[in-house]
């Protein structure tokens, strides 16, 4: 049982690779034509310098190897948002503004859903060196365009703000260890368990933090938002920012959701999620990161955002395989160039290896290069 | 210091990344002009299918890890090919041949040599199903073409065969633990330790293995083989498959290696190694590798390359980067017709955020949208 993979890992065929490829050069491209510059930081690095900034649960799926070279713990990437924030911070050195992108596989050591895989191919754009919401809104917009592309339009783009739950936070008191145990709880949605956790905490960041669960839908939340949490500059910035974030792209599907953390491990301001159709899950995630630049010495304004291309290839409308042209093995130089012509016009062309008659429709061949009338013309493949 | 990555361990930086995704679609696109799909198998496996039919020095360089799914060792890919194989064996089921291609990092324990990454980007087409000479002949042409597509074309083809040394290990009476010490020494060009080690093999099997390490250049090496080896069946049929594949490759630097088996792994019969101009390595290796496919339940004939893009991009000339567009950040719709017609065409048109007059030529921008009587047309953007 060799060939039997480990449970979600899963080889990508032919069909669905093309695909990939497709899609893969495609929104590239559109980076590329955005002004995002393509890098790729490796897969492996020490493992503080990989999870930095990362939430408990990143550093668990995080797999960990010995460098027999130094010793020290590696780490498989998880997600490739920090290792780019380092690259800004330290190798580029721009004064101003840095756009980057990525596309390359991670791992995972268990899998993120009961359905999802443990090497999702990730690919992000990040926007460093900006702390203006005009930079959030650009990436945003990006984001759109780049679900338009792969053929799968953002019914809706969820928008919210890791700064109220800060703010709210802050405002309880809590102490760091407690306020990682409440973000956890308001990732998982855990109502019940939250209401426990904030008994003892005083009036109105208990509401607030319960509220936040609360707080989605559409343009009318911001106004409800203002109404239920406690009126202090935090929470009005927080909350101006959104409305300036979805004031900007009214174009798009925008909601909100404010209690949303999901995904969310080291975004301090704007953050957001869009949604495709015929799937409950999220397609993107991304937001502001503001201080992951720091543990690389360079604090640096971020945003950007990342997707499994993997997931999104997968939901790609089917393309019509091309067919292939079957050409026989021989040396006449007629049809060595006419094999260079047809290629050089985007032709797939198989070169008919003897002893294999009968099987090139197996191998994609729709057409064949046959002689006729001395020279070499394409010719429907009959049934072999 | 968390910035500091591992030894041998690179980012790819903007000018590397941009060289890289130039190459990689200009050989997948040759590949797929041929007929070699693209696949794509996971970066994890099961140790003991990643490991089938690798040499003890490539499963020493395999990373392993602990599956929390399943209690079993994994192992991060170190080498494609045997994957692609498991791919063909077991899950395409062709009838007749099946080309395939691939692009992909693998990640080494140990770099391979003083100056290599532990992260090779390897690239490689394989063909399975053919095992005639037919098959052979085309990898190693289509290894040409996609060399002098790189810009780097081989300055020199070495050829030789696995089967010689099979041959003549087998008429040493070598028992299968020995053979592969045997092998290691040849593989090291240790000519002195391979003298003691076969101080006690009869001839004429002895003065073919020491011959082996003497017989490379250009086609005389053929004639000269043929006296020095035994004269039996399985050597003439390999010095007659090298006469035939030489014989169809004319036009290209083809050269003879017979005791060269550097990077062979797993293979059995006709191998190759071509060499670039301005470095002494080898540029890409392949060869046939008949047996991996029965591990996965299915021996199919094979035979295939592979190369590190990394290196490869490397060598590229330097391509003088494409200058950068500034648009203002403008609401105008005028404005974002002209940006979208000039992405269209290739161009790259970045936005500029506020506040960071004087840092968009760092970016990358030679150029600037400015209105002029009415209309939005691009001008130098000056010193700033």
């Amino acid at each position: 049982m060799r060939w039997v993979l480990p449970d979600h890992i899963q080889d990508v065929l032919p069909a669905e690779a093309a695909r990939l490829e497709t899609l893969r050069r495609r929104l590239l491209d559109a980076f590329r034509a955005h002004g995002y510059q393509l890098v790729a930081p490796p897969l492996l690095e020490f493992i503080d310098s990989l999870t930095t900034g990362a939430s408990e649960d990143l550093r668990l799926r995080t797999f960990t190897l010995v460098d027999q070279l130094s010793g020290r713990s590696m780490g498989v990437r998880a997600d490739t948002t920090t290792q780019v924030a380092r690259i800004d911070a330290h190798l580029l050195n721009r004064r101003g503004v840095a756009r980057l992108c990525y596309c390359g596989s991670v791992l995972h050591t268990l899998p993120s859903t009961l359905t999802a895989t443990r090497e999702p191919l990730q690919l992000g754009a990040e926007l460093y060196g900006h702390a203006g919401l005009e930079a959030d809104i650009e990436v945003i917009r990006l984001l759109a365009e780049v679900l338009s592309l792969a053929e799968l339009p953002a019914r809706r783009i969820d928008i919210g703000h890791v700064g109220l739950f800060h703010a709210l936070a802050s405002r309880a008191g809590m102490v760091p260890g407690r306020e990682e145990e409440l973000f956890g709880l308001l990732q998982a949605k855990d109502v019940p368990t939250l209401r426990e956790f904030l008994a003892g905490v005083a009036e109105p960041a208990r509401s607030g933090l319960l509220a936040l669960t609360e707080l989605y839908g559409d343009a009318e939340v911001l106004d409800e938002a203002a109404r239920r949490l406690p009126d202090e500059a935090d929470i009005r910035a927080a909350l101006a920012d959104l409305r300036g974030v979805a004031g900007a792209l009214a174009d798009l599907p925008i909601s909100f959701d404010l209690g949303d953390l999901r995904g969310y491990h080291y975004h301090s301001g704007v953050v957001f999620a869009a949604y495709g159709s015929g799937s409950p899950g999220a397609l993107a995630l991304g937001g502001r990161y503001d201080r992951v630049g720091q543990a690389f010495g360079r604090g640096r304004p971020a945003t950007g955002f990342s997707l499994d291309l993997r997931e999104l290839a997968l939901r790609l409308p089917g393309q019509a395989a091309a067919g292939g042209i079957l050409a026989p093995l021989d040396g006449d130089p007629a049809l060595a160039t006419e094999v260079a012509a047809l290629r050089a016009q985007g032709e797939i062309v198989l070169s008919a290896l003897p002893g294999h008659e009968g099987t090139w429709q197996e191998a994609g061949c729709d057409r064949r290069l046959i002689k006729r009338d001395g020279r070499w013309v394409v010719d429907v493949l009959q049934g072999e």
